[in-house]
């Protein structure tokens, strides 16, 4: 049978290893695993959302209310947006979806850094869209402008924090770059890892309300899968000005997004306390990474997010990889970017140590 | 700012009223509403499942399985496929958007009956294909025929049994109808209400097996929102010949299924007492509403699935169902798909008789 021809270009995502996987190619027992692969709340989810799924588990025989009523509602008040300028969707990846079916096709160039979350390029070769990186491994906004200017892009994708190295743009520097891209260009801000970031300096933190206002042109992207301790339940959300929302919303799928899902986020929104604990469980733990890279004489890049990653000179990122994982460890090799380079994300105090551990124990059998 | 002008011609999907709009609309009480609207299974999801999903909770900071291979695993065994033949999605809706998005495009004709599913015009016009349908009221293979040579559609969608309005193909005119299509055509059968067909009458019987391997431009879609009481869990899957398999997962965006649909799915499958139990009431209690619209004058297609069709007369399909929503009894007006009918589903005993009387105080009010 043949297919569309822009099927040949598409690559698929490499994700994190699960812990299943670990479980039945090495036999590893389950609760023995430590998976700092996926950037995921070590501190798990918060302790409501998970009484609302126990609660609400009876329910899932009907269909989700696909208005989203009340978690709109929520996100509204934490944001103090309107609930018109709010999409929701299964992870904020399927936001990145509908903006590049909306706004690109096989004429469109997306300009992005050289070195981001890999589903961007994988959304934009499958409508045919031409992807323009910029040159340098971390965000330049220099780059980005002389590139917007030479190539026209329709599409910008910002990742502020950045994934998968941790560099943070500052916010005056963004709203000064913004003032220079023409209306009709769609900015993506990807705030996935905000929390973090704004946690650890003010000059990071992007507020939706005040960014939409300034620019009509940029969508802001939340996620409950990583501070919110959700990863598993597929959700997060846009938040643009409503002409925006209103066109995503056309590409967006009838009950795109479970009944539980949407339960657990409006009673993880809610937790703000458990937020609290799990981001100073971070800003704890992550000079203990730092601390070790200097040790070893990595380069790592100072980091804004929940994870941190390394830039390996003599040892190979597989390599080191590999032992860890079999011995129920996961980590992110960066290979699949083309990197000799591995993402660790933080996790709580014991999981670090037993990765600290681990790593010593192969640095000494070399 | 300026969208791709496919945007213009989607129209948006109009679900069944959720149970929560109901509650706020009118101020019923949650638990005296009766949703008899979206054909979910009025008994509920397996105990099983609900098991799994209060002792996984807990796991949900986790990203999802993405291989999804417990389920597919289960699949595999429980339709003796292999599971590369296997792809799942968020809803079998999810697979009909991959089977569009992959085979499709602006310069395509996509074959439907009259009176189908919203959910296949919708993704075809998202992508520009043209949509042609045959003119009777229920699925005519021979229609179906003619305007397959006539217009040489790129898929072809027969819905078995048919929803919105239970009609329901024999599998042996279905196998002498794919003999007489070109192998380039994809051929879609959705069986999301087959299990209620099957049980009815094993002429309607379609096996996934014998159907790909005698057509390997078929394909099947099944979904575990219907009869395994999923509808919240957003999860289904599609069974192909694996190169179309292959095709199709290249568009599965990564991580299309959360954790617990994935588990609660894996439960429900096994617990093959619970369907026969949902299977057995849903043929007791047909017969009732049946019974009611010969009483009342009613014309009705008999069906093959969880839902009735009253095709209506004097009664204006908009009037009855709002008297009815007004009174927290929530059905399907038809009148989107331009038809003065109105879809039940078939309830519980008790449900069915809240309709029953509330019906007859209605016609006793004209």
């Amino acid at each position: 049978m043949t297919f569309n021809a822009a099927l040949d270009s598409i690559s698929t995502y490499e994700a994190g290893k699960p812990i299943e996987l670990v479980v039945r190619e090495f036999g590893i027992k389950e609760d023995e695993i430590i998976k700092l692969a996926s950037n995921e709340n070590p501190l798990g989810a918060s302790p409501k959302a998970l009484q609302s799924i126990i609660k609400n588990a009876p329910n899932i025989y009907l269909y989700p209310d696909d208005s989203m009523f009340a978690l709109k509602e929520s996100l509204s008040q934490h944001f103090q947006v309107s609930t018109n300028e709010i999409i929701i969707g299964a992870g904020s990846d399927q936001i990145i979806e509908f903006c590049i079916h909306a706004k690109a096709n096989e004429n469109s160039k997306i300009l992005m850094a050289k070195t981001t979350f890999a589903m961007y390029e994988i959304y934009s070769k499958a409508v045919g869209a031409k992807v323009i990186r910029t040159p340098g491994e971390v965000h330049n906004l220099a780059e980005f402008l002389e590139y917007y200017n030479t190539y026209h892009p329709s599409i910008i994708f910002l990742c502020v924090p950045n994934n998968p190295l941790g560099d943070c743009l500052d916010r005056v520097d963004i709203y000064k770059f913004l003032k220079q891209i023409n209306e009709d260009t769609l900015v993506i801000i990807d705030g996935a890892y905000q929390e973090y970031a704004k946690a650890k300096d003010n000059d990071k933190n992007i507020d939706p309300k005040e960014l939409i206002k300034s620019f009509p042109n940029a969508i802001y992207l939340g996620t409950f899968s990583k501070a919110y301790g959700l990863g598993g339940m597929r959700i997060g959300y846009g938040i643009a000005e409503k002409s925006i929302i209103k066109a995503l919303s056309k590409l967006r799928p009838p009950f795109n997004v479970t009944t539980l899902s949407l339960l657990a986020a409006l009673e993880a929104l809610k937790d703000q306390e458990h937020i609290q604990k799990s981001l100073q469980n971070n800003l704890e733990q992550m000079p203990y990474f730092e601390a070790f890279a200097k040790e070893q004489g990595f380069d790592y890049i100072p980091s804004y997010t929940n994870f941190i990653t390394y830039l390996l000179k003599e040892i190979d990122s597989t390599q080191i990889s590999d032992f860890l994982l079999q011995r129920g460890v996961i980590i992110r090799n960066l290979s699949s970017y083309g990197l000799n380079a591995i993402r660790i994300t933080i996790g709580t105090k014991e999981q670090n140590q037993k990765f600290f551990a681990l790593f010593h124990h192969f640095l000494s059998q070399r």
